[in-house]
């Protein structure tokens, strides 16, 4: 069967085209394990990381376009995985160009889905954006979603329209709630996160990294390499075990950011420690208060979700993962 | 200035003109009272009862249509009230129609609004299909947003884009979320909720009305009078009263049918009493066991919303507001 994966040139979206590929199969229209023949990857733009596979087809495009959604998403697509999206600060910075994306965009993904009238898998990447306003120190699975962001909108959008559309039999879908994603490979980005992977990722690089949140700032962390793991879980599992709710609040692990950097003092040293600059920011600091603390994913950890078992697993994973690539890429 | 109203030709629209006229004025961009010229009143067909009166220019056509919408909506126009949308069973047998109308033409409004430059007050009528799922006996303002219909998530998304819009300073806008409106003139409709109007009006009228429910089923019921006033109090209230939460789920007053029933008596007697014919239907009553029961509307309350004193208040309003007409048109 054919797996489309839109946002595939992505961080995210190429560790979980590796990890189809691996896999070679997922749970087919009927739940039994079917050979992926191919994977249609479509992003903005192409990677130089995309493997270079015959079962991958790279096709550039814009997913809020209809057509081009529509030729990619082909009788036998057993599943689609939906990563595409501009990110909270572009929706922020572009009102317009966020809807587009992530709303239209959103909606062009799965009119494509219904229309092949085989109710295929959907996995859709929301975000703990969806969360926001007076929060509570531990988000639980009762949390009230109240967005303070366009993009934080968008996603809960998003999963309303997931669930309509897998209530009426259009589509199976199922959406993930992401925790901060700790340690993305790359350059820093101008998200006010992207902090939480710099100071692990840089010092372990031999790079200085700032650190603009005190030390007892918390942040629920989820591994690139869990976060792929939960993209496949929550596709294979069947439609019974997710009911009608569609939707769901993936683990973390809880971590002060000081908690972090003793993470990193036990794997990689003194050394990589003394790397991190403490420079308080006020502004990114307003912005990492108003995010959730602490998460008691339950239904999560019910349905087979797990969480990093510590910050040195995380770090452990990234040197594993990324580090060498990271380091050739430093030159 | 002008005031716009789409769905106006609806039974809650119409009043709404009615009360506009009847008041003269309403805060201006800058919270000063001031008059209304005009009320640029929109439907998809136009209603006899709409009021004859200078100020009022009625307007057919569609809501999801941007021409339409953006030549009624001209500079001048301080406040829209939202009013017009695919109802919950509609939106439910018509999928794309739903969401053109429910959620492409809330968009259009917004739009509409927004190239405005001077950020009106905009007005939504959400409903209680916000709410679904394993409900709690009681609503708080803290429970989360469930819906299990098309229309319930049509509504979540607008009182979503609604807070998003204001936000960004495009608009000045206030959801509401009414109980089940008791009672409704006119004849019976397609609407599940609609015995609970039937069982008063009908009996007013010397006419036979069916109940389908247990006599215990609980509504949270507000009269069309009292509705109507909470979309001008809405309206009127500071935005600094609103803050960054522009969702309101309104007052109620939580009846048993065989209260209500218990209501009819004691206003017009026994005999009216007797017209009530209790003949359940699992159909309906499976329906209506997944509504919310009763509404603890604590926000609403302290920011001076009201419900309805008690049942007999709520006939007592009907058979002043809207009884003569109905046996006019009967007779």
């Amino acid at each position: 069967m054919q797996v489309v994966i839109t946002g595939a040139a992505g961080m995210l979206g190429l560790k979980l085209v590796r990890a189809i590929l691996a896999k070679g199969t997922l749970a087919g229209p009927d739940g039994a394990q079917t050979a992926v023949d191919k994977i249609v990857a479509t992003d903005i733009v192409a990677s130089p990381e995309m493997p270079t596979d015959g079962r991958v087809a790279f096709v550039a495009g814009d997913v809020f376009d209809p057509g081009l959604i529509r030729r990619l998403v082909t009788p036998g697509t057993g599943s689609i995985f939906h990563l595409a999206g501009v990110v909270s600060a572009g929706a922020e910075r572009d009102f317009d160009l966020g809807y587009r994306v992530n709303l239209d965009g959103h909606r062009v993904v799965l009119e494509a889905a219904r229309a092949l009238g085989s109710a295929p898998r959907v996995v859709f990447a929301s975000s703990l954006a969806t969360y926001g306003g007076d929060l509570p120190e531990t988000i639980t699975d009762e949390q009230k979603l109240t967005p303070q962001t366009s993009y934080g909108v968008q996603k809960v959008i998003g999963e309303l329209l997931t669930m309509d559309y897998t209530r009426k039999g259009f589509i199976d879908g199922r959406s993930l709630r992401l925790p901060t994603i700790v340690v993305r490979p790359g350059k820093p980005n101008l998200a006010a996160s992207t902090f939480a992977s710099s100071i692990i990722r840089e010092p372990l690089k031999g790079e200085r990294a700032t650190c603009p949140v005190d030390p007892s700032a918390m942040m629920p962390l989820l591994s690139p390499r869990l976060c792929v793991e939960a993209f496949i879980r929550a596709h294979e599992l069947p439609g019974a075990e997710w009911g009608w709710n569609r939707s769901l609040m993936l683990p973390s692990l809880d971590m002060s950011v000081a908690e972090m950097a003793d993470g990193l003092k036990r794997v990689a040293g003194q050394k990589a420690y003394d790397l991190i600059d403490w420079k308080p920011d006020a502004m990114i600091a307003k912005i990492v208060a108003g995010w959730p603390r602490r998460l008691a994913s339950k239904r999560a950890r019910a349905m087979g979700f797990r969480s990093d078992a510590s910050m040195d697993a995380i770090i452990q994973a990234f040197i594993e993962d990324d580090l060498p690539a990271a380091k050739k890429a430093a030159g």
